[in-house]
């Protein structure tokens, strides 16, 4: 999808919130805002966002020397994960339909964001996940998954944040003689890289592990790895997570079921007028 | 004060808010966005915000030709104002101190801003206003304010937005044979001009009423008129309505109170950490 205004505005949050952790002076960190300003002005807007993301968190890390400014992000976010793994396979149980709980948790696993929030608290980010067990999914659009899912001979997942990786890694190991899950080739924001796989528990014997070979937030094909491209274009399914996959891949060919939280006014309209953090199910190319 | 990072985001969210209103292509107004960001990254961050933020709206007057886009947001506020004027005299009557009940009065008007809100609502308006009527002020410097009002032959009360204005008048004519009123000299945003002064009682007989020559959503003395100048330099006593004001007459060496709503995290900064949407009467270069 397009870039548009409104992104203007989350490149620019996106950007203070990360420079204010370094400790630049007023001067040298207006100097650097203003190089972002001007990588947006020259961008171009038909690209979707994850692009120009990229392009802005390179500019960062090239005048901070920053390579991987979110490692303790990512890693508490893998850490309050795990803690949560118990409490939540009991909730698990209770579902008749064990895949419709998976689905649902790698969904609501996207509410652990950030993990060095002064607030988080693990009771709290429980409650939430389970709050989301029961909000309206579309059912019609989780037996597409499911048939989709069984039928499937080579299926590549992409993964998104770190945190909520934890549990895709649930949901992976159900079918894990059959796929091939990609994270990012080179640290972005909390996006899971190789680094975070392990600990996350996607590095299982059973499943393949991929990287983009690049670090856009999201996929740019034009960026991707050989190996990365080969899995895309040989997957008789993709399962992509988070809204930048969903951004980067809305108009794939492939066969491809998104699951996401819609976080941003922009994705909510561009997924037809869905609710601000709604859990979404949408599929493209896959006859049912 | 200078311009921080922050206001980035807010000069983003006015040009946004502006532009929806025009009907342009997604390519054109990417391109006049695009602009926009070139501007703002040329600009001097030195500088005050106002004065970024009138080189970006006189872009956008430019591109677009549309030299008063708030015309009829201006007209509602006045409008509004004056309908609110009767209930407002009544509860005025209750301060034993008449000059305190039309300072809060007079802060507490920018809560009519931007007319066009549908959600608009007269009664909760007199309500917000009147809720601000026991807040809590800064007593010692309402004192300063009454004292300086009394001794100073020549006061420039230099306003903000319509709507306010109306209340403005009544202060004004308190010490109406003083008193120099300051109005925008061309429209910015929905800032008082002499277009609106008439209709926002400002145009009384016995009250001067001046122009600033310029269209700084504040005071540029750079840009300012000679008539401007010579009121500014004159006076024994300034009264800034408003954040714009403050934000390009904090440093000033004249005799100056500010009388403004803090609302944005940078002035509330400025202001020595204050509560958002509180009612502050600041005072500098008068001694008590």
């Amino acid at each position: 999808m397009r870039t548009e205004l409104e992104c203007i505005l989350c490149f620019g949050k996106g950007a203070l919130f990360l420079t204010k952790r370094f400790a630049l002076s007023h001067k040298d960190n207006v100097k650097l805002h203003q190089s972002i300003l001007r990588e947006i002005a020259e961008a171009d807007f038909n690209e979707p966002p994850p692009l120009i993301a990229r392009k802005i968190y390179q500019l960062i890390s090239e005048k901070t020397g920053e390579k991987d400014p979110f490692q303790q992000e990512k890693d508490l976010s893998t850490e309050h994960a795990k803690r949560l793994l118990k409490p939540l396979r009991t909730k698990l149980k209770t579902f008749n339909d064990p895949l419709e709980g998976l689905v649902r948790l790698v969904m609501a696993g996207n509410i652990i964001d950030f993990g060095l929030d002064a607030a988080f608290d693990l009771n709290t980010t429980l409650e939430r996940i389970t709050e989301t067990f029961s909000e309206k999914i579309d059912r019609a659009a989780l037996e597409v998954l499911r048939k989709a899912l069984e039928k499937a001979k080579n299926v590549l997942y992409i993964t998104d944040n770190c945190g909520e990786a934890v549990f895709d890694a649930l949901l992976l190991e159900r079918y894990r003689c059959k796929m091939t899950v990609a994270v990012r080739g080179s640290p972005i924001l909390n996006d899971v890289t190789r680094r975070e796989a392990e600990a996350s528990g996607l590095a299982a014997a059973s499943i393949r592990l991929i990287d983009t070979g690049d670090n856009t937030p999201g996929i740019d094909l034009c960026r991707s790895s050989g190996e990365f491209l080969e899995a895309y274009h040989s997957a008789d399914l993709i399962i992509s997570k988070g809204q930048g996959n969903y951004e980067t891949l809305c108009e794939t060919r492939r066969p491809t079921v998104f699951l996401l939280r819609a976080k941003c006014p922009v994705v909510m309209h561009k997924l037809g007028g869905v609710k601000q953090g709604s859990c979404q199910i949408h599929h493209v190319n896959i006859i049912p």
